[in-house]
């Protein structure tokens, strides 16, 4: 999910360096917040947990949907761990804050799962912008959202996902404004990063997918893009949550928005080249 | 140098199906024309040939300016080979048509350079745009130009080439119009070809780069820019021969315009992933 990006970070942050630091602290309950600026460097991922009758047809749905739904791994069915991304990794506790929905509506956010978990729940982490972000900033690409403190801008469009039997809808994108030769050094760096969104899905021309006024994002802040810039549009975290959310299944838990899982995974390594 | 692919070949093209057949083909004096659409797929070079006391300073002002200037080999002084762009390549008679420019001048277009020829001069050869544009319409973009059986618009911009002494000059792009998804998918493809040009240096605010009027090409021909398109702008070749005559050596010797030398390289061994 696109998410706030804090510029400065409580300092007993900095003592989270590595992703198991940064899962300890949170399993500790010492930490709830927003898990940007935890373990710099490290891949977070979304959330996204099924019953397994769902999850099967939900991991066919983001196979047809790379870009909005980078799959980084799948639990073993009723199995909190997910080995390829950590080392001990207990998917109940690790995430500082959750959201519970049942027939597609919130009904619960809470700091673990201990009263909700099932032997036949799924767990599916998926790519999050925070590790293109990341990509970009090394770069010294800069972005408006995070040098304002804001949360990223995202648009409904007109397109549309691939839709399986019960998974349907449009994509919801993330827009960032950039200079032409930084937009095009953005489209490149994100190029490499498939496991997180990849390339932008649409670049300056906002009408062509249904967004009609950029002032007025669908989620989070609006954002200026001034008149020598082009606004970059990438498929967002968001969009699988609306579409599950929309299926109405039974039960369906989430990551609050920006409480992400934090891996051990260097998001270097997710560079495709 | 940006020129015309025509959309139709003479059927005796079809007979030159690798370089060493069209550069055979060009030798024998029977073909003189365009060269795009001789050996599909072998890589084709700008020619700039100059005396060795300029040419030392034209390699240093080429590796500072790598998008317009992308060598992709120097010649031996004297020597009109080219071992690592084709077996037995004479430079002298392998390219159709020439021009011999004196202290800036073009004095002549000859079909060989045996009458000019000088034991001091050094021959470059620079990636062209015939390779990207081969990579783009491999992976189903379509080229305006190329539908239309025009030659590309390029435009004089206010971008200034990196300056070496003698060498100065604005950097002149070449256009072509492509929806949003395309600008995308062109962006990333021709990243890959650094040497050919690149990645484009601008996208879609024209004016930031000085073009005022999209529909008057400083050369080749105008080309429409719908208005659900984005105009992208790659360096051009022309940069370097508009650079070179503006210097005003006393001996310069250029390709005529699209009658480029054919190698044996294949495009696909220039992409750099």
């Amino acid at each position: 999910m696109a998410t706030r990006i804090k510029a400065s970070e409580p300092d007993h942050l900095s003592s989270a360096a590595t992703g198991a630091e940064a899962r300890a602290l949170i399993r500790s309950g010492r930490f709830k917040g927003h898990t940007a600026g935890l373990a710099p460097g490290r891949v977070q991922g979304n959330l996204a947990i099924l019953p397994r009758d769902w999850a099967e047809e939900f991991l066919r749905f983001c196979q047809q949907n790379p870009k909005p739904c980078p799959v980084l791994a799948v639990g073993e069915p009723g199995s909190p761990a997910l080995p390829s991304l950590g080392q001990g990794i207990d998917i109940r506790r690790d995430v500082g804050h959750y959201r519970v929905f049942r027939d597609g509506e919130c009904v619960d956010e809470p700091v673990t799962l201990d009263d909700v978990w099932r032997d036949d729940l799924v767990t599916f982490v998926l790519g999050c912008s925070f590790s293109f972000e990341w990509a970009l900033l090394e770069d010294g690409l800069k972005l408006r959202h995070i040098e304002q403190n804001l949360t990223v801008p995202m648009f409904r469009t007109t397109i549309e996902t691939v839709p399986t039997k019960r998974f349907k809808g449009g994509l919801i994108t993330s827009m960032r404004p950039f200079k032409p030769a930084d937009a095009i050094r953005a489209i490149q760096i994100t190029s490499r990063f498939p496991a997180v969104h990849g390339a932008p899905v649409h670049i300056g021309h906002p009408e062509m997918i249904g967004v009609r006024d950029l002032s007025k994002p669908d989620f989070g802040d609006p954002l200026e893009v001034k008149a020598d810039e082009i606004p970059v549009f990438w498929a967002c975290g968001v969009t699988p949550q609306n579409v599950v959310a929309s299926a109405k299944p039974p039960l369906f838990i989430a990551h609050y928005p920006g409480c992400m899982l934090v891996t051990d995974l260097n998001n270097s390594k997710l560079s495709s080249f």
